[in-house]
């Protein structure tokens, strides 16, 4: 970006605080800086310093000095964006704050736009596109498990395993390629079998991946669960009981998506939100039509069914309801709570046990909620449910749409090449498809790219990143 | 504060943002953050570092990398505690602030209390009390005014008029003491002529600096304006006639007190703060007695009234709403506003002009608020009544109730000593209440000090400062 523009905007969340940061990128970002700081002592101008060292001085105008502060310099190539940088840290007052960038201002620099100092990293090559989307994953994220994904992705675990995909492609595209040249001679450099061998890999590779994506964006968004059940089966109870601890910790997670949703929950760092679901109402054994509407629909967002009764209730009762909910279940997983066990005797227990008729996959506790029993074993079946704990180091997960869109076509393209490798297509129909799949791999990590996919990426940043 | 505790907290706002900071300080500052912070490439362990130098790497445990930050190591006594001190720059999440905290905490590091940053710095001798109260001024200075005097006094210029007056009666003190061991020999080895001087420029300094608090207040807070007048009389087209350009500013300053005001706008870097004022309602030429209120209530708390009339009332009724106001009225100054002057003929200003009772210190303007007609003449006078722009650069202002109290014992305890002087009174009766308004401007500076008052200062800071 030699000759471009210098950037700069506050780097540090907006309000009042002890520290705040206002950053500067650019070719002219230290001569900037130079225009309004001056060194404390005689350390003479920031141009002068050495790079990645802090110096202390003031900054303002010749008449006014605007406050006490720290800079920092970093000279490209090593630095967040590439380009010189400068980092001014000053009181986090946002008076100081608004006067110190109308000055950077005045002086030359433009205010940056949101995500634009990581855009400048990516097209100056310090980070591919996927790690430069993490950078805004790991700011949002709010549980351990969405922050480790986004955290993964920015330290280029995904990026490997793509890059690895599309090194292997090249490789045989090339051979491929080299048999055009030679077509009269109707000669294979490329070996079919391997080919075969590869494209399957590629294909299970990718579906895989997009397999994640369901999981990757529950991580991040959290895993939908609904709570089905009588009015008074103690549904609210179970609730309350499940987020006795985590109440606080929910309400510092910022930016939840809320709509029609309970409360979320954080278990073993995997977050839980809890849809909201009207309580049915039974009046002589039918129920009221708004009750399952509602009901139905929260079955259908939801990836966990917990469905309430109670201990008390007939086996002939809950299997009747059972059925009626088990219609509207495709893939969601089904645990069955008997409640208000603490009320209940054994001897209805055991014949409750043998008698309610269970599907191989669904699962079937006593609790109270109320007495809190039994909820450690549900909390861990569902963090066992939700698929995160089973995920190896080495499981990429795809949390972003983007990225989803492009494996899912990029799938599609090497099935092309499977099928017409199967039909023995001449090699640049097949080269075709290959690069095709090529392609959409390398808009994931920006080798492919267009300014349309960046302006996109880069406007839902904050400011300053 | 060898061995002593090592604080740590975030230091930056609270919420979402491209950067947060997290500040260590304490004697295990740098091996507390060995403990969780690993450089990138072969830069080794922090301890080993050249300090204020920024050092790239990972945060977190062996098992889990936290996030990748940026480290700055301050050795004591170059920091801004006079401690070790080291700077942890993470991604602005509250999830990775809250990670780091804990991991710190887990290896030693105890929370910060509000403030408990500035006061070691205190404590170490790194600035002195007024400067370290005028740190949390700085943070919360909404004005250019507010943060002029509170970047004056962080740097010095307030402590320094204080030590002056100190070192000037400590010479006299001395000199009066000495007497008293030649106390059968009646000499005067302090000049009794030139302690008098002395004496009395002490007794104007301290008058100057306390009579300086309600105008240091006002731009603290903000001068109050009463806009006085009938309902319809374009109180509030004036209002917004005045706050036009200032409307996005005045949103940008948080936490100015908002209690029964109705707005504020900034003029020349001055804050004024419109307090609410009931429109008077004139039924038959009784005042409704709720109106009177409101408005007797408003004059009280304003330092300035705009009492608005119409271009095209009689100067009779003028002359008599001026009576009742004036009656209200004790240090206040008082402008007149004849509003509407667009639709009066000449005619009538003249007339009006001329008939109009005011006294010698009351203004008088005729305006149109719709228009904006000599708005601009106003908004100048307004600036010039706060007393604000008459302050040269050696005006030292108060601006914070602690300083106004101990200037107040102060003075009273020198007014005792010239009383005494006059009188003849006996070396040691006058000696002890010079130390006296010594003790009194120490306390100030935090020559003399207890935990009590330290405890009070630190606890309106933020944490992390």
């Amino acid at each position: 970006m030699k000759g471009g523009t210098t950037i700069c905007a506050p780097s540090t969340a907006p309000g009042s605080g002890a520290i705040a940061i206002v950053r500067l990128s650019g070719h002219e970002a230290i001569a900037i800086a130079d225009k309004v700081f001056r060194a404390a002592g005689k350390t003479g101008k920031l141009k002068q310093q050495s790079p990645n060292s802090v110096i202390l001085g003031t900054i303002g105008t010749r008449e006014k000095v605007l406050d006490e502060v720290l800079v920092t310099v970093f000279r490209e190539p090593h630095s967040y964006t590439g380009e010189d940088v400068v980092e001014i840290s000053c009181h986090g007052s946002p008076f100081i704050l608004s006067g110190l960038i109308h000055l950077l201002i005045k002086h030359g620099a433009i205010m940056a736009k949101p995500g634009e100092f990581t855009q400048r990293a990516f097209l100056n090559g310090k980070m591919d596109l996927s790690q430069a989307e993490a950078v805004a994953d790991i700011i949002a994220a709010g549980s351990e498990a969405s922050h480790r994904l986004a955290m993964d992705q920015m330290r280029g675990g995904f990026s490997e395993a793509l890059e690895k995909l599309r090194t292997k492609l090249l490789k045989f595209t090339s051979l491929i390629e080299l048999e055009l040249d030679f077509a009269e001679e109707d000669v294979e450099f490329a070996d079919r079998t391997q080919l075969i061998k590869l494209i399957e890999e590629v294909q299970s590779k990718i579906a895989s991946l997009t397999d994640s994506f369901q999981t990757g964006n529950a991580i991040k968004n959290g895993i939908p669960v609904a709570i089905v059940g009588e009015t008074n089966v103690g549904k609210s109870t179970l609730l309350n009981t499940l987020l006795r601890d985590d109440k606080a910790i929910v309400s510092e997670i910022h930016g939840t998506t809320r709509d029609a949703i309970e409360d979320t929950m954080t278990l073993s760092g995997v977050v839980f939100r809890f849809i909201d679901t009207a309580g049915i109402r039974h009046t002589e054994d039918a129920i009221e039509t708004l009750g399952i509407e509602r009901t139905y629909k929260s079955i259908r967002k939801a990836r966990i069914i917990l469905f309430m009764a109670d201990a008390n209730d007939s086996a002939e009762y809950i299997n009747k309801r059972l059925k009626e909910i088990r219609k509207k279940i495709t893939t969601q997983k089904l645990i069955v709570l008997l409640n208000k066990a603490d009320k209940a005797e054994k001897p209805v227990f055991d014949k409750l046990k043998k008698n309610i008729e269970l599907h191989p996959d669904e699962l079937f506790y006593f609790i109270s909620a109320r007495k809190k029993t039994n909820i450690g074993v549900l909390e861990e079946k569902l963090v066992e449910l939700s698929g995160i704990s089973n995920l190896g180091n080495e499981g990429v997960i795809i949390t972003n749409l983007r990225h989803y869109e492009a494996l899912t076509k990029a799938g599609e393209a090497i099935s092309r090449a499977a099928d017409g490798l199967k039909n023995k297509l001449p090699s640049d129909l097949l080269s075709q498809d290959i690069r095709e799949c090529m392609h959409y791999l390398g808009e994931i990590t920006g080798q492919i790219t267009n300014d349309e996919i960046l302006g996109y990426i880069f406007k839902h940043f904050c400011i300053g990143k």
